[in-house]
């Protein structure tokens, strides 16, 4: 049962399922794997470090001979990045959190696919205006930055607003049955983060994969805590989606404080070595969903395989009745 | 095209939608019109006025002959309320906000379907505990009262968590999509609010409904500010979004002492009186989706069409695709 939508025949590729291109987890091995799979795998280029890039690079092109592509951080790039990046011959460029302007036409006068990243629809109208060829309306169930829209009615009216270019819903999405559902509210298909970094070709320490499969979605929270304390230089308006720990605990409602308190940040400094505790994990509202640990190509097909079923059983009316 | 849902073959009704029983706004009349239309409607008893509901249940009564129920907040009633209206001989009883456990078993004893609404899995633990014939699993995205989970990623949680018992979803669904995508999440139904207060039948001043057409889903929020102000004694876990207003601005952030100022009180009491801009108008995030106002029953008739063609759209996997 195929899954046929505007996304998977603009891309050419088998399945309406992208990779979140995630910063420094979404390598070249886990690109070419979901694209193998029949996905497109997106390297995470983060905010465009040229030597982890041509790493990464490598693998990806020779692992995989399917369509992959590339995501950046936009506000924390420059025109050399994108430059550089389209002379590695992607698929698709991905831009998300920040003014795509500086960066579409570089990309479009290439031909390459222009993926854009929103969270509100100031940035879907943003998106549309500078030709994106396919918009994620990201909702605010996703793991790591993003904005405050939730995914289920942000989707349907992204799709609507920037009719007719195809829409790809990216947050709380860890299982066919929420693939499913994107494709019911009228996405093209879905960007998947977290469920993917419960596979065997994430860039992340086994207990980042281990916090996933034991956590739940209500421990879960959106902070700028651990932004201000690493001095990330994040825009204020995109928070991330972590595991609550100690040391969210001890900042949350004191992150005006805690920017300007120098001496707050050294603790935390040391306890990215010392304690897991600390360490940020970055994941999505979904995790409840996330069982167990799969080769990311096996997931792709199950993903793709579930949601076919997840629609099938809704749409003929053949779900289980229980005794009373 | 039929939906048909273990809701459906349970409650007897033709498509798997479920009226929310907001208080105040779902009278008899417009329960009537839900029920008529296929659906099942739920009177908004809230904290169990009689005079209230002995007007509404008489309207809903006379008004049709198909399965009908009514909702109480269960924090605000006693077990009087509960057997004054068993005795009304309801279809369904539901129960939202608060601990079941004293009302359950008077419920069951009477044989009349049970139906418990639940913004975490704890509350799903109870509800299943108390013998739930129905869990509505309700997400942040919801107008008026209720949690912080977003139902994308809670529905199919609960689903899991709460099998065999079907599950209706809750929060941000106000189109045939949205309730597509609930059925593709494993839910048996979706429970909808603030669509139907966009309908002719609602209990809502036209002041109401002219905002929630106009409306944005991100000028809501969650705020416990209007609820302190009104000293309406709702348990602090539950905060109720409404669309955003001078008064919410005023006191974001500051409720407690908002909670301990009673001056501050009086302006808001003026303001209801004087100014649209300070009453709390409650709706869900999903406004952006609501562009008309519409008799009830055909709005379920057109919800269930709709939600069976997004199906087999996404399904099917003939979406459009638009030239590249």
């Amino acid at each position: 049962m195929s899954l046929a939508t505007p996304f998977t025949d603009f891309m050419a590729i088998e399945h309406p399922i992208a990779l979140a291109p995630m910063g420094g987890s979404a390598g070249g091995a886990l690109a070419a794997a979901v694209s193998n799979g029949g996905g497109l795998g997106l390297v995470g280029g983060g905010r465009g470090s040229r030597a982890w890039m041509e790493r990464e690079l490598a693998i990806v092109t020779a692992r995989t001979g399917k369509p992959w592509g590339i995501g950046f951080l936009t506000w924390a790039i420059d025109i050399d990045t994108i430059v550089w990046a389209l002379d590695q011959r992607p698929h698709a460029v991905m831009l998300s959190f920040g003014d795509p302007g500086p960066y579409a036409a570089r990309v479009r006068a290439t031909g390459v696919p222009l993926i854009i990243q929103v969270t509100d629809l100031d940035e879907a109208q943003r998106a549309v205006d500078v030709g994106a060829d396919l918009i994620v309306a990201q909702g605010t169930e996703a793991g790591g930055h993003g904005g405050r829209r939730a995914t289920l009615p942000f989707v349907p009216t992204v799709v609507d607003f920037a009719e007719p270019t195809p829409v790809l819903a990216a947050g709380g999405i860890a299982d066919g049955r929420g693939l499913a559902a994107a494709l019911a509210l009228g996405a093209a298909g879905a960007l998947i983060g977290t469920r993917f970094l419960a596979s065997h070709e994430a860039m992340v320490p086994a207990e980042v994969r281990k916090a996933i499969i034991d956590g739940h979605g209500a421990d879960t929270e959106r902070t700028r805590v651990l932004d201000l304390a690493r001095g990330s230089g994040w825009p204020a308006k995109y928070t991330a989606r972590v595991l609550r720990n100690a040391f969210v605990d001890r900042w949350r409602g004191r992150e005006e404080e805690l920017a300007h308190d120098l001496e707050a940040h050294r603790p935390y400094g040391q306890a990215v070595d010392d304690d897991l505790n600390a360490i940020s994990i970055w994941c999505s509202e979904a995790i409840d969903l996330i069982h167990e640990i799969e080769p990311a190509a096996d997931l792709v097909h199950r993903l793709a395989s579930d949601a076919a079923a997840a629609l099938a059983r809704a749409a003929d009316g053949t779900q289980t009745t229980p005794s009373r």
